[in-house]
């Protein structure tokens, strides 16, 4: 029987995540009652979404437990099964935690998985997983964009935001991004065809104002939210009437006291609307956007680019680039070979 | 050729517009052009949306002119008409301004107006006019209520608030209604039906959290919002999956910087939507409202309370009343007797 690592929680996190909040525990693997199997966790998703579930706070899900591993989507093979449905040797995804072993009995989200409808099996964390998802339904279905309609983005270099910008685009929209720092700015115009790109950077909230009204001069339709505080409120001030902003993360105060938002006057002067966007409310409609999310992946129609480090042991400092923003794509952390 | 005593702008208010931001002028009325009329207004509206006019920012309409009357909506007899369509003796309401007189041509927002159809001339500029309106898009097109939800209302005792609990009862809703003092308390109860109230006067923010989860125990699915602040953030707390704040206005920040929403992360984890109300979005289903709202107000089954203040030279303590919260019901001028 392997022994299961295990990236534990044992501390709440005040504000940033810290060593001491963790443990990397190890334990044997669980036994197998009727209809489980044991899933060999080869990738885990490292997600902003999880820093929240650290907090001890009524949410859409549970706090994690203290003594638990950090839940985190992971995928990868099934070694032991007493279930038909999830034989030995088949892929399987899920809402599990990152460590060695999951047990899993087929309910929620876990689902098995084909490697060879995508270019990488890591592409089910990505742009075929809840990455893609989000950023499919948050746009077209919150966002509702139209042709000829200006989409701005925060964090538009990130995982989710790099895939809305090129999708945005799809729908025939002049798309706008916001990154931090000039590298990936350079990628939101080479790699994820956006048709201008804001250094939010050493900018004061004033000349973001002034980057975004210079950078949409049209006035933004649509602008999809990663990030919050003072790029938010500047992004407020140029909403053209019937605008939406898609909420779909405020990542800047997931480790701080919540900032929100100052200008929502401006929803009232436009008619605006500011909606919140949890995936967990789409489970129902996965199924219509996972083939034009993996073919869009397979024809290359849709660039995902991941961020994969290695290691169990390196789990903390990989979940904190995200922070950081020192990650190029979607974070992962490889749990096995 | 009777003289036109106007409520002139002659300064832009920085926070709580004082004496010295206004003069009251007396000028010749207008002559005609052809297809003008000279309306006598009797009546003006005195609405919160009328600060920030005021202003010099761009926003749905343009900024009131220094040297200009004050915005407001009227209504009164037409007293002289080059114009077939509004002849001398018909009653009008239109967006005029604070003056005896005003000249008009027809156009915007300007309609004649039956008296006999209502109790009271002055519900054109209730129930009947633009705070009915306003309370019965924002609430049934934007907050969307549905049978057996929960609804609360900010500035419930005020003119918009006051019809917006009536109407959320009409469709079988539990109403709770948020305002300042025991009086205004005692008459959401007993007046406009309101299932519960909270008295926000003196609470600190931790005990508006509390006064939201006591009176409304399963949860607020639809929040109509008129104030802003502390309220605003509390009612998010309680927000339901799927739940609808409708931003109808921000009083409470009219005067002041903006202080926003800090809980707009409740948008996210609740899959919700905050959405702004813009009574100018609607003017081309004016029509599928009025009737039902003449009809309800003649029936009684409406009730609206108005406070009218007389006197041109009392525009400026009656307007105030709005934010001070000592008008009683719907704030209206009288012009003429």
């Amino acid at each position: 029987m392997p022994a299961n690592r295990r990236f534990t929680l044992v501390r709440r996190p005040s504000g940033t995540p810290v060593p001491d909040d963790f443990r990397l525990t190890e334990e044997p693997t669980p036994m197998l009652a009727d209809g489980q199997f044991l899933l060999r966790n080869h990738y885990a998703s490292l997600d902003p979404a999880i820093r929240g579930w650290m907090d001890d706070a009524p949410s859409y899900l549970p706090p994690i437990r203290l003594g638990d591993a950090v839940r985190a989507t992971t995928v990868g093979v099934i070694t032991q099964s007493r279930n038909p449905d999830f034989p030995v040797g088949a892929w399987a995804s899920g809402l599990n935690a990152i460590e060695d072993y999951s047990l899993g009995s087929g309910g929620g989200f876990t689902a098995r998985i084909d490697p060879d409808a995508v270019p990488s099996v890591t592409n089910y964390l990505s742009s075929v997983g809840a990455i893609g998802l989000t950023a499919y339904f948050a746009l077209l279905d919150v966002g509702k964009p139209k042709s000829g309609e200006t989409v701005l983005v925060t964090g538009a270099a990130g995982a989710v935001g790099s895939l809305v910008g090129q999708i945005a685009k799809m729908q025939g929209c002049r798309t706008v991004g916001i990154a931090g720092g000039p590298a990936k700015c350079a990628r939101l115009l080479r790699d994820y065809g956006y048709d201008a790109a804001i250094d939010y950077r050493g900018k004061s909230y004033e000349e973001l104002v002034a980057a975004v009204r210079e950078a949409a001069p049209d006035g933004v339709d649509v602008h999809f939210e990663n990030v919050g505080g003072d790029i938010l409120d500047a992004a407020l001030l140029s909403l053209n009437p019937k605008g939406r902003v898609v909420l779909c993360g405020l990542i800047s105060e997931y480790n701080s006291a919540h900032r929100g938002a100052r200008n929502i006057w401006q929803l009232i002067v436009q008619g605006a609307r500011m909606e919140g966007f949890i995936l967990t409310q789409y489970v129902a409609r996965f199924a219509e956007a996972i083939g034009p999310l993996a073919e869009w992946t397979k024809s290359g129609k849709l660039r995902m680019d991941e961020h994969i480090d290695k290691g169990i042991e390196n789990a903390l400092p990989a979940f904190l680039r995200l922070f950081e923003g020192s990650n190029d794509g979607k974070m992962i952390l490889q749990l096995a070979e």
